[in-house]
């Protein structure tokens, strides 16, 4: 198993980690930000573009892919990779998370759930095998294990229920994966229990028996807000093997990210680049603004002129701000490749900055421009 | 005057015709196609995009800049080329055409049309004087004259009378551009007439009384048809002066496009490639497809893997399918993007069968791929 998937660890400041995954499709800088490519594309940009970023590595939905184009098709077509143009590794979720938040008439048992697409109403049903041997199909090279994502608020007994069915159910993902997997390939488990500490220990010691090649922290920005996530990485990381890779599902704003590197996360997937983008909202060093006030009508400086990438250098904010006011494509293509960069910008300047040893100063920096 | 715009023949095989028009900003190989940029972006495409196609010149419209941002926020920032970051000439239409089209309360006069805004609903007023100083602060390097687009179907009567109106208003438009505009611009008159043999006659007559460094024929792809297009051409074109640039505005399909030139016409510009594809279809040298039919839902092969262009070359005709149907960005992107560089590829292999005195050949390959 995993014979070409490891982990090294490069160098250390405080708890904050830079590393590598090693993937037969190429190797990932931590700590990593996964462009989302939620239905085979991340929104708006080519995945030239995307690579040119400098993301090492995509995340595709499994709920989305199964709903459509489906994956025994992507399969046929010669797996997601080569469906979307995109040469390096991907992660895929589960698909447990969108289930919970897209579908309609939704019907839980132990073996996993029942539900109606919310594109055309058609049945389907995810159990721990059927995602895993989706998430095969697809071909990723990272998958991740089929869980609940415990909704927020919740009872210290609704996600004790909750996160011991995700441990049952991250059993049966590792047998699934045991079976339907390749040998380049890896099965991250994922570690549930809400808010609560005694909840999370738990969660580790079931996923460390069964002895993942790396572990991501689910259930979190939900709703709980930044201090509360904060709270529940303190008390969580410090349990997770040290010489496995640590992934902060669906997070986050830079503030969340510096304050989660520094706690020792190495990956992150979140929507926020090219979401925000669509929006009008443009992130820089300076802080996030959005384009599509009227105090940009007029402005000919660009997003930063010092950057490399041309949707931050070539087009001012005046005529973005157009843009934006005219509903024109190259809006939204615009900003997300502007934000997309931004936040590879930021990767890259954590782990340098991590190496160098001077990773409270990015830190800083982040706050500076990011804190509320 | 024009002292820096030139028109240079290369190469002719019949009426057909391969030059050369020199601006200050670069050269115009012809026959060329002008990407339609109608608000400071040609739709979904990047300017780079357009350039790497083999586009050497784009379109702006008038009507829309004038509106939204306006022609003085754009002179302010440093004219249209900045603006939308484009370093190659830029052909400006006079805004006739779009407020007979789009714009609402109407009202024509001697002196020129009054009309409301179709975004704000804002009164606004376009002479042959204020069209041309649009034009100039808007920095276009070929500038067109102020004309009424004759309605199709018109009578001979009111097809006369409006083309008198329109030549009265190049000789404005002539005076005007002698007083706003520089030596490094051009402006072109454009033959009205409608379908009237003797009417483009006397509009000729008037036009080349005024001597403007190019001509375009207005008044068509309005309704009438192919064949009736093509008949205007064939009495039109042989009154005009040979040595100057001919510009057939608003046209067309790749048929009109060939047929056109072995008439002699060395300027087109349409937004066909671009709005077809944002709707799905994609010229191929087979002829015109539509990627939303769900016989391409399985389809592996590429729009043309022969080509250049990464649209039509990186991405199955499955994925693009894929992307129609979950309503992604990246499938109007991609088939604008193959369009404009299909219609580039179009005027090239015009361009080099002229020259080597085998465009009958190549107008037979349109006519297998796009006669009715």
């Amino acid at each position: 198993m995993n014979t070409n998937f490891s982990f090294h660890l490069k160098a250390r400041d405080g708890a904050a980690r830079n590393g590598e995954i090693i993937t037969s499709r190429g190797s990932v800088r931590t700590p990593a930000f996964m462009p989302v490519g939620t239905a085979a594309t991340v929104k708006a940009l080519y995945p030239d573009q995307v690579r040119e970023t400098g993301a090492d590595i995509l995340l595709g939905n499994t709920y989305h892919l199964m709903l459509r184009p489906g994956a025994e098709r992507v399969q046929s077509l010669g797996g997601l990779h080569k469906f979307m143009n995109w040469k390096g590794p991907i992660l895929t979720d589960s698909g447990g998370f969108q289930v919970m938040s897209l579908s309609k008439l939704r019907k839980m048992s132990e073996n996993g759930v029942t539900f109606q697409s919310h594109i055309d109403g058609v049945r389907h049903e995810l159990t721990p095998e059927r995602s895993i041997e989706i998430q095969c199909q697809l071909g990723a090279d990272i998958q991740m294990a089929f869980d609940e994502c415990t909704p927020f608020p919740a009872t210290h007994e609704e996600a004790r229920t909750s996160m011991e069915l995700s441990m049952r159910w991250a059993e049966r993902s590792m047998r699934a994966f045991e079976h339907f997997g390749g040998p380049h390939q890896a099965l991250f488990g994922i570690v549930q229990g809400g808010i609560y500490e005694d909840l999370r220990t738990r969660s580790v010691e079931s996923l460390t028996r069964i002895d993942f090649p790396g572990y991501a922290i689910g259930g979190l920005a939900v709703g709980e807000g930044h201090e509360e996530m904060i709270k529940v990485l303190d008390f969580t990381l410090p349990q997770l093997p040290d010489n496995k890779p640590r992934y902060l599902m669906g997070v986050g704003t830079p503030l969340d990210i510096v304050e989660a590197v520094a706690r020792g996360i190495d990956m992150f997937d979140c929507v926020m680049p090219t979401r925000s983008g669509r929006h009008g909202q443009a992130f820089t060093w300076q802080g996030k603004i959005n384009l599509r006030n009227a105090k940009f009508a007029d402005d000919p400086a660009p997003l930063d002129p010092g950057s490399d990438c041309p949707a931050h250098r070539d087009y001012s904010r005046a005529y973005i701000h157009h843009l934006f006011k005219a509903r024109e494509y190259l809006a939204p293509m615009l900003l997300s490749w502007a934000n997309t960069a931004f936040y590879q910008d930021l990767m890259k300047q954590i782990r340098q900055n991590i190496a160098a040893g001077t990773f409270d100063q990015l830190r800083e920096r982040v706050h500076e421009a990011y804190a509320p």
